[in-house]
């Protein structure tokens, strides 16, 4: 069901020195199903983060945003479990989680970094998973994505080398996410990590950035989740990242490979069937851009329209104008692809339906709005709303 | 499909002095339909109205708005087309229609009050509308609301008698509606006639007033309509209400009608299987109650849960959390009609899936969430999101 999206080839992922990969199947929700990685670093690795601004945040997410202040040795993520609308109990199983992790790898408790993904407001089976610890077995890139899957179809993991002034440094990053899709930080979760030598300041400057412009701008259903997290790693076993043009020519790789896994959940968002690039150009301010193209990406009528193909334009229109931007409707042009839809606030005399339907019935097109009000821009990626979205959660749990 | 709605008995529509109905089949997008309703006013009649706050308003709109400055004798509503995203020969159009209907009636054409409903961003078909005026046949309050229905599948029509200090007063509405339903002012259509005599002045406080508290509260799928309004009609051939307290007293029938009409449209909303109430107590302010009431409302993954019958709670406490709302999730209460879900930001122990199961298994039941932060509180009707909602919007045009 992914739109143009393969599963990675093993060989394209490059693997980043100071990062060791384990999974396990630990049973937390279906059996014979890899549901467990670890990412154990090498001391002196740095991290920074993102973190979802869902008030009902998870309890992995509020111990792994306090874990953070600490030298970080490892990453433990489940999927089958997201432990959140858990409350105090949620805590303390997340927590025993990190316990066990530490005596195994020998380091503190504080120095691990939880998360977890899927069902809300069930208790953490933290029994099965400290069991699944023990058994955990290496593996690439490629396995570790596939570990943190739920309702993905398809696994998603990214790589780029990046020539810096002091030689090459290497990208590799994972992500999984399908639906509760609408980032307010970070998407469900997405783990990016470089060899290269970053101080932690600038890792976290570049985290936000990267975050702001990839995993920031999808939305598949406008559900932000209580679990999203954006981690960034730099071991700092490879090439050190201190000039500016480095950590510039850094960030791009990563913001790259970011923008990667931010489009492969969308293109592997529930029941998606067409990827939908969405931009507003020549506004006042790329707030109001932004608010105007998730207005059209988040409209059930838009995506529906999406899905069949109809090229129901007025539905975009009638989005843009309840956004809540205060736009003159007067001005805006609407196009589709490479066509001129509506002009001057109705549709344009030489559009022909026949376009918007040519148009529409490939797998990705570009839904264009140019407000004629000033220099600024956004574009959100979205997916249509098709029979199997509804499918997919109404029986997600059953 | 609509959930506990019947067709209105005409016997149970009690007419309204003053107030002359007629419709036609003017052929405007199908044949052999009623798709042409004339609402003819006694001189002297009060015409009231709140119209939709999207930007992209219809032309319809646009001149509703203004006629209503002068003496009304006339509505006409057409549905087929919406007249909206047409630009300046929308205006032209909806204004023909206006001027050959004042000729029948030998009124001003500003005395007229046009309105639309249907596909947007398509040419209004003024020809076969102004045909079809003169062969419009006069008719009750039951096939009125017939003849403004579109993917409606139940005509929605309501009747009350109040009695004044001055003698009985009779209130009857109409409405249409079931998709890009999120009223911001009004509902797709609405109009509310009595035979009191009300100034003006007065209508207006109640028009706002009964929107509020009526199609203000619904939502189907958060779309807001480009031709929303709700319009509210005192002929003055009845008894006088000039009293504070006969003002009240009509201006609580009024309201019920008035949510008995916005209720309807939520039952019969497009692939409704579920009628759900939800509401949010004890806040700080209404407003942001409401801002929470609307996020669960409109959460795709909420709405589908109440499709599937699968009380995937977490999912509601995801909403309030990404609302925007300053709440302590601490404090927060979740209720399924009586069943306690959720306290203090965790699964209440007592709570079992099957006590959720069985309350969302009913066609109609209440989400109320306690915030116990304040005093305020806000209710919001909404239905859920099923197969039959893609279905119906994936196929609308064609």
């Amino acid at each position: 069901m992914a739109v143009n999206l393969l599963p990675p080839d093993p060989k394209s992922l490059l693997s980043v020195l100071g990062v060791e990969l384990a999974v396990a199947k630990a049973g937390i929700r279906k059996l014979d199903r890899k549901d467990l990685l670890v990412m154990r670093l090498a001391p002196g690795a740095a991290v920074a983060g993102v973190f979802t601004q869902n008030r009902f945040c998870a309890a992995p997410v509020i111990l792994a945003k306090k874990h953070l202040r600490n030298p970080v040795r490892a990453l433990v993520i489940n999927t089958g479990n997201a432990n959140a609308g858990t409350g105090k109990d949620g805590l303390i199983r997340a927590l025993s989680v990190c316990t066990s992790l530490s005596s195994l790898i020998k380091c503190k408790p504080t120095q691990v970094l939880p998360f977890s993904t899927g069902v809300i407001m069930e208790a953490l089976p933290a029994d099965r998973i400290v069991a699944g610890l023990s058994k955990a077995e290496a593996c690439g890139w490629a396995s570790a994505a596939e570990a943190i899957m739920t309702t993905d179809t398809v696994p998603k993991a990214f790589s780029r080398k990046i020539k810096l002034s002091t030689g090459e440094a290497v990208v590799t990053g994972i992500a999984k996410g399908a639906g509760m899709i609408k980032p307010d930080m970070a998407t469900m979760l997405g783990f990016v990590a470089t060899d290269a030598v970053v101080s932690r300041n600038n890792l976290q400057t570049m985290v936000k950035r990267a975050a702001d412009r990839s995993f920031n701008c999808i939305t598949v259903d406008g559900d932000t989740s209580t679990n999203d997290s954006f981690m960034l790693i730099a071991t700092g076993m490879g090439v050190a990242a201190s000039s500016k043009r480095d950590l510039s020519l850094l960030e791009g790789a990563i913001t790259q490979v970011s923008q990667q896994l931010a489009q492969a959940i969308v293109r592997d968002g529930e029941g998606a069937t067409k990827f939908v690039t969405v931009t507003v150009e020549r506004g006042r301010s790329e707030a109001e851009c932004r608010r105007i193209a998730y207005a059209i990406a988040h409209s059930p009528l838009v995506k529906t329209a999406f899905f069949a193909s109809d090229p129901n334009l007025g539905r975009i229109l009638a989005a843009v104008g309840y956004s809540g931007a205060n736009v003159d409707v007067s001005r805006i042009s609407l196009y589709l692809d490479e066509v001129l839809v509506a002009a001057k606030g109705g549709r344009h005399p030489a559009y022909r339906d026949e376009q918007g339907v040519a148009a529409m019935r490939k797998p990705e097109f570009t839904v264009r709005v140019v407000l004629n009000a000033g220099k600024a821009a956004a574009t959100i990626w979205t997916c249509d709303l098709s029979f199997d979205y509804v499918k997919i959660n109404a029986e997600y749990r059953t």
